[in-house]
């Protein structure tokens, strides 16, 4: 079916269940979809913009509030909205981070991490992790340690991720922003795959900037996403703009530098305000995301020989499943050949994998329903023994 | 009406006329609007995401062949899709500016130019405009001179607004991107008003960057716009990642620093892509729109003491207006005040001017019909008749 004549209508979240990694968060609540469909014209939020003219400051609608609201909600003293969490990390290392300096991140960062770092010309250090695959504030103590011996100055920052994009794992990340500032390292928390979708307070957690991203996990249109920070930490990566025209003597008033002036427009910001009283309450709904992700991990590792790359007990619906030793067994007799494992789900409606992966793959059940979770659960017990592996309960297995 | 239970609905475009000088190019078609609500989720368009994973190279959306198409419209080789225009600005002066560097722009610059040079560390200096406040060859040649005394190196890079946003006006693009030349200055066209509602080759004009706005003037939602380039300079701005995990050893394939790695996805994106059909087309009808400018301009200038401040005749639909000595004395002895005139607008249906404003404005109109500018043109005249301001054809005043 068409959706303008050039481009096919996307209908995969009304068909399908989708446990695709990235894409659990940021489905549209009915409310966002409204906002969309009202406040899609470009400018569309700037008819009532008034001095000294800037988006967080526009009161109808209640982009002001939502910003105040948004800063709390991470538990922070002041929120930008952004194109997106990358733009976030973009404006904290345009901000910290001098050409040449060491920048500590971890041996999980996401790309974006990396990506920001080399933008601003520092030199990203990961921080090891364990053989569980987390990452620890001892090993962080010693790569600080390190890094200022190396570079004969501590790292200008530091990324913790909140959770991994690759495990969905959770860090020692309090103990961790303990150990930084010890050196006066400014600490940002990558809040990607979590503000949204779980409870999150940086001041608890003792982080200097949150960052968090619309799109990914608070059903939000993309690019969108959230720089909270402290008190402290806010006139610097919000500072505004010194630049004046040396023939004009024009100056820009309160525009920020590292925010380029006015964020998020239009369908984007209305997006996610409209989503964002049902985001607040959703990531009180935690536990219940954490045990229908449970089912369906359960369900996995009773195929015989599946294992679960990621901590156990699951602490996020983001899960890494190794079936080297069974899925993939059977890929190298089926006739479908990898492919067998998506085709099976696609035939009972299950999409966001990717398509021939049956060594190690990722799921997210994140907004599935209890009943949806133990369908996708049933389903993967069902392609197993239709394709001749063993299944037990993991607890007669251990 | 209400939109959701905190956000009040937005009728603005449906109830009235709006002349608005930003928003006049950033209203959805109502192709970009289907493709909005079918594509709303944050990674909607990742669905069909392979190696090596980069949002330009998705082919289903036909993503890869609308960046193709979008070099092409603005005379490019290659393009990128970017979170608004002053966030290509920014991955050229990333790409070009060091700590310290002159950078040309000149006296009718957007704000988002000073802070994109600012941001990267540079001085922005100006070219000054003239008495008709047009930026000539000869004032930039002068400017790069004089700059490049004084810094002891010619300007890093020279930024020319296609149109500006202060009077609407052309000025010699070709012509000072040819001076700059000499320089070995490469050359930014900030297109936000020209790209998506008038004909604009990069290459014809000699530019080295072409900066559009999607929701400013490719009926695009926010935010979105597009940056292209020479085959020449697409290897500096969009040169990949060389991050490397120091401890895991991984690289990040084909992502592009400036670019932040990914970059439109979901609603913006197709939202404009589906309008670009109708942007590409519509280009093609601007003499239609300056007709359409050109008899509420007429209007304006019938009205005893109104100037047009921007250049005649109009050569762009967004337009200056200086009423110090028409519809401002009234508001001189009116009980309104200043807000006589908005108000009158809006009670003809007429919106997109700063309420209370009766000495200088601007107005775009930009996608009105013929019938709605001749009913825009006819309610300035009947409200200058209204509070007695003498009307006459301008050409019988000259």
């Amino acid at each position: 079916m068409k959706c303008t004549p050039g481009i096919e209508l996307r209908d995969l979240e009304e068909m399908n269940i989708n446990i695709d990694p990235i894409q659990a968060g940021g489905r549209l609540t009915a409310d966002a979809m409204k906002a969309v469909i009202a406040y899609g014209d470009g400018y569309s939020v700037c008819d009532n913009c008034r001095k000294p003219f800037r988006l967080d400051y526009i009161e109808k609608p209640p982009i002001a509030t939502f910003h105040d609201d948004l800063a709390a909600f991470v538990g922070m003293d002041e929120a930008r909205v952004v194109p997106g969490a990358r733009r976030g990390f973009q404006a904290v290392t345009g901000t910290y981070v001098q050409k040449g300096d060491p920048v500590l991140l971890t041996a999980l960062s996401h790309y974006t991490e990396f990506v920001a770092i080399e933008n601003a010309g520092g030199v990203p250090q990961e921080i090891p992790k364990d053989d569980l695959n987390i990452i620890r504030a001892d090993a962080a103590a010693e790569r600080i340690e390190e890094v200022s011996r190396t570079f004969g100055r501590p790292p200008a920052l530091l990324f913790i991720d909140h959770v991994d994009y690759q495990f969905g794992n959770c860090h020692e990340v309090r103990e961790i922003a303990r150990a930084a500032h010890r050196y006066d390292i400014p600490v940002l928390l990558n809040g990607a795959y979590t503000v949204g979708t779980m409870p999150v307070d940086g001041k608890d957690l003792g982080v200097d900037f949150v960052v968090g991203s619309g799109h990914k996990s608070m059903a939000a249109p993309a690019p969108s996403g959230v720089l909270a920070t402290t008190a402290e930490r806010a006139g610097e990566v919000f500072r505004t703009t010194q630049a004046r025209g040396d023939l004009t003597g024009r100056t820009f008033g309160i525009k920020e530098v590292e925010m380029m002036g006015c964020t998020l427009m239009g369908a984007t910001l209305m997006g996610m305000m409209a989503s964002f009283p049902h985001v607040r309450e959703r990531v009180n709904r935690w536990d219940e995301e954490l045990a229908n992700g449970r089912i369906v991990v359960d369900a996995l590792r009773s195929v015989e020989g599946t294992v679960v790359r990621s901590e156990m007990p699951r602490r996020h619906t983001l899960t890494r499943v190794d079936a080297t030793a069974s899925f993939d067994r059977v890929a190298g007799r089926h006739k479908k050949r990898g492919f067998f494992l998506s085709s099976a789900l696609k035939k009972r409606g299950i999409v966001g994998v990717i398509p021939g992966a049956t060594k190690v793959w990722k799921f997210n059940t994140y907004g599935l329903s209890r009943a949806q979770a133990e369908y996708v659960a049933a389903a993967y017990v069902e392609i197993a023994e239709e394709n001749g592996l063993s299944v037990a309960p993991p607890d007669e297995r251990a």
